[in-house]
């Protein structure tokens, strides 16, 4: 048959990297190095040269390996994970990924790389390896300790800030500049797509696939999965964004089906089998020279990772009022980078952005930390012990201080009840809100082309414009009651907090109804302000604007029970299959 | 990244898979069908047009998935289930394939095909589908019938001799002519080959996986067992066999392993993912003209295939003693083609000897007999029915008759131990010549390469001729002293049945002992000629020749007991191997 060079090369690969990872087990180092260094040795640059023929299709299936760790990545993510994560993993995984871009580009600049370069460098060394990280606490049995599911916590937040920074660097590298306001209009679109992507497949994907194992066929079920996870990730490039992010996102939301556990064995072996090709692969790319050439940086920039996660993670940590030895042990536990920083090279290299020796470099610093990092969790404890030792008792105690006031400050019985109801009322504000601004964006996206479709019809141009704006208006009905209702009972509490007798008197009531009835109102009016700036493109005339909005104010108060109907059923549907979810 | 066609072409696939399969599912047909009407929809010849962007990415994938499939058949194979199964599938199973590859040779013919069409033809029409039965006994909830375990059983038969088809077919199109001599040297290679490969593959690869298994590491296990794959596959193909030959055997090694389990475990959901892109693979050649335009022989072909089966098998199974029931049930159930015809179809197209045409006939051909294969397992008890009363009474006493000989002929109590026995021997004296012939034949094969190295030390070509043949005479000596040993015991064995007392007298003891030294004595000669025929090109000068056998015979004669040893242990290992299985 015709492809026996690619047989060979698998074989080739699968021989070798099975040799070498039998001998890293044995040296009781991840099984990922060994892939790398197993793609080292069949390489172009290291004798016996000429092992591998079709590098084109190795590395067709070194992007179905990406496709799949990510994926995994998604599935081990859960939506509610990310809600149970403490303020520790928020306040540690910000000040690490700002400090390490910084850092990394800085050392890009101070090594006079160019701009893409430092940036990519930076991107690269933000994000720490969940993959090793595993590892290492499970060789160290440390698995289940308070600061390994800090830790844990930590990189689910770094796995969702990662993505945005693809989509942030994808942008950028085709744009060639960074602009603030490229950045927030990114981050908005962003945050938008993957709350509409995930309210929407949260809703479809779990009760599709519990349809499709109702069939007990293993098969069924994974070519399902497939087809959704490729599908997805189609989709997602057709929007313009990094393939990587939808994989991790179909990931994220079938991570909320009932069958995950059985669709996690599924994929498992596929996994496995790409990304041994992904990391060989990358191995493949390594050049002895460059790293000779670039020993001088390679230096520079792991003893950055190493220093810059330890004090970015621990002081991250302990500033959100975990102790010292903790705050230590979570900041030495992320000190090194792994594939995120791969995917992220691969990505510059793949846009063309970045230069040739970035690559091996970050695999030559993600070897070197991996190694590093058991050494590192043990060394947490010794250090901390003689930091504790070093440090100027004065300096000691207000770290001290620091630790008491924090507790003092954070709400406490009712308080605490009451900032909890707020955040959730705000987050379900929020959704709503951007699934209306999700209609009101594909409106106007499909606007044109719905026109021309509409040009028999209706042929004026400002009419078709009323027609679109306003089915987008109608359709954002239910969502727009929804946050109004919630807004409403959050200024209704906010009023009963506020406005206390002893201050407003005998007015207090009055007081408290005014407010209660004027935030919502305000509130909606910017919305409409807002809605009507994004829409903009489709906005009709004034004139069929004020009879949209009369009409759909006469919808709304003639369906208004029926819309909060409407709503409530998604609302339990989602909830449901965020809750009914078996312990994994 | 650059590989986005690739991947929408995936999407595509496993998308309409994914529905079609569902469909195909509530239908109650087989999935293999919804892969090929799935991929037929997707074709280039039917709209949507132009849905598969990367044609030649695609069939490399589903060569590995040509790959996988075969290698799971080789899991499910197992070399103790063939040892086991009866008379019945030999018989059926050889009746079978003769009759079926004349039918099909003979059908090609009548068309005014040319004759590798017409013998490609007959392959096609050969085997059975495992796939398409199983999923039929499954449905029809038949699986531990007696008459479906016969079925298993033909299967497993099939297999082997579609595997000797397979490679047959490989050395005729290369050469472009039939000749019995060709096909008895090349069956002969492919048999020493297979024994060789098995007789090593046991003794090695089950130790190694179970050492891998001890690292309790699904991915290392899982790589290992890929690796091993390809690189026997890639062996094979060196060999210049099949990689479709190479999968199944490294499959029917690894399935004595005791990690059988937890192999198929992990490799079914890569299988299920390639196999898928196989099998849609195939739905996109099929050009619905095609199809109109051979209509007819589609007809004929099919029908052939349905009688033809259920003849040759029902007939294979009343001979080896069943009654006309189970026959009956044996022949209608096995009356389909599939998998190993379309690999088959392959093997001709990518060897560029067939016509184009050949391949969608084989598909729809499958099609056909795969949708009717189960009213035909649920119509064999009434057409019995129908049978029994329409044949006149005297051919069903002749049956009957037929039927009760056989009983009363098979060899029963002592009898059946004594056949049992020799039957153990022949096979044991078997496999150790085939490993005297392998290692001479090995010798053969690089006896010119080795003389080049060796000519800086040994000028003389004959001194080096007589090096290599000796050394080959060395290595083979413990499987000649094993067979001498077997061979002996046998006769001992014969002279004590066939020299009774009542002839011999008080001879009997003598004419024993000279029948038992004389026939293994005379067969070590056959043996030696045997040898020096097959060895002919590295066979040293006469006086060497007479020094070598010299030396060879005083070794044996030393190293007797040392040589019984050392083949003890490899054969305790391999039954070991073989024994120690868990039952799955």
């Amino acid at each position: 048959m015709h492809a026996i060079s690619f047989i060979q090369d698998l074989a080739v690969i699968m021989l070798i990297a099975g040799v070498v990872t039998v001998v890293f087990h044995r040296l009781k180092q991840p099984v990922v190095l060994g892939y790398i260094v197993a793609g080292f040795i069949i390489g172009p640059h290291t004798p016996p040269f000429g092992l591998i023929h079709d590098e084109d299709t190795i590395k067709t299936l070194a992007e179905l390996g990406v496709i799949f760790l990510m994926f995994c990545l998604g599935l081990e993510f859960s939506l509610r994970k990310l809600f149970k994560v403490g303020a520790t993993a928020f306040i540690a995984a910000f000040l690490e990924i700002m400090l390490m871009i910084w850092i990394g580009y800085e050392i890009g600049q101070f090594f006079a790389w160019n701009t893409m370069d430092s940036l990519f460098l930076g991107a690269i060394l933000a994000i720490s390896s969940t993959t090793i990280i595993v590892k290492a606490l499970n060789d160290l049995k440390m698995k289940n300790q308070r600061f390994a599911q800090l830790i844990f916590g930590v990189l689910i937040v770094e796995d969702i800030l990662g993505i945005g920074i693809i989509a942030l660097l994808s942008g950028i590298a085709v744009s060639g500049t960074v602009s603030s306001g490229e950045v927030i209009s990114t981050v908005g679109k962003l945050s938008l797509f993957m709350i509409v992507a995930l309210v929407i497949g949260i809703l479809v994907v779990p009760r599709l696939l519990a349809y499709v194992a109702k069939f007990e066929s293993n098969e069924m079920l994974l070519i399902t999965v497939l087809g959704l996870c490729f599908g997805f990730c189609l989709l997602v490039v057709k929007l313009e964004y990094s393939m990587v992010l939808g994989a991790f996102l179909i990931g994220a939301i079938m991570a909320e089906s009932r069958q995950l556990a059985k669709i996690e064995h599924l994929v498992e072996p596929i996994r496995d089998m790409f990304s041994a090709i992904f990391f060989v692969a990358i191995g493949l790319m390594i050049d002895p020279k460059i790293l000779l050439d670039y020993a001088w940086p390679i230096a520079v920039i792991t003893v950055a990772v190493v220093l810059g996660k330890m004090i970015s993670c621990g002081l991250g940590a302990f500033i959100a009022g975990n102790d010292g030895k903790t705050s230590l042990r979570v900041g030495m536990g992320l000190s090194q980078i792994g594939e995120f920083s791969f995917i992220i090279a691969a990505l510059g290299m793949t846009l063309q952005v970045t230069s040739d020796f970035l690559y091996p470099v970050a695999v030559a610093v993600s070897a070197i930390t991996t190694l590093l990092t058991p050494y590192l969790i043990r060394a947490a404890d010794p250090l901390s012990h003689t930091l504790g030792a070093i440090v100027p008792a004065p300096v000691a105690r207000v770290f001290g201080l620091y630790g008491e006031w924090l507790r003092s400050i954070q709400p406490q019985g009712q308080g605490a009840v009451l900032a909890a109801m707020i955040r959730k009322i705000l987050l379900q504000v929020g959704i709503n809100l951007a699934l209306v601004i999700a209609i009101f964006f594909t409106g106007a996206f499909f606007a044109e082309r719905i026109g021309v479709y509409f040009s028999d019809w209706v042929s004026d141009v400002g009419q078709q414009k009323a027609w679109i704006w306003g089915a987008a208006l109608l359709l954002s009905l239910p969502f727009l009651i929804a946050a109004y209702r919630k807004l409403k009972a959050l200024s209704m509490l906010l009023a009963e907090i506020s406005v206390k007798p002893e201050m407003a008197g005998r007015h207090t009531a009055r007081v408290r109804r005014v407010i209660a009835e004027v935030i919502p109102l305000l509130s909606l009016m910017v919305i409409f302000l807002l809605i009507a700036l994004l829409s903009s493109s489709m906005l009709p005339t004034r004139e069929w604007l004020m009879l949209i909005v009369v009409v759909a104010a006469a919808v709304a108060a003639v369906l208004w029970r029926w819309f909060i109907r409407v709503h409530t059923r998604m609302q339990i549907a989602l909830l449901e299959t965020l809750g009914n979810h078996p312990e994994s």
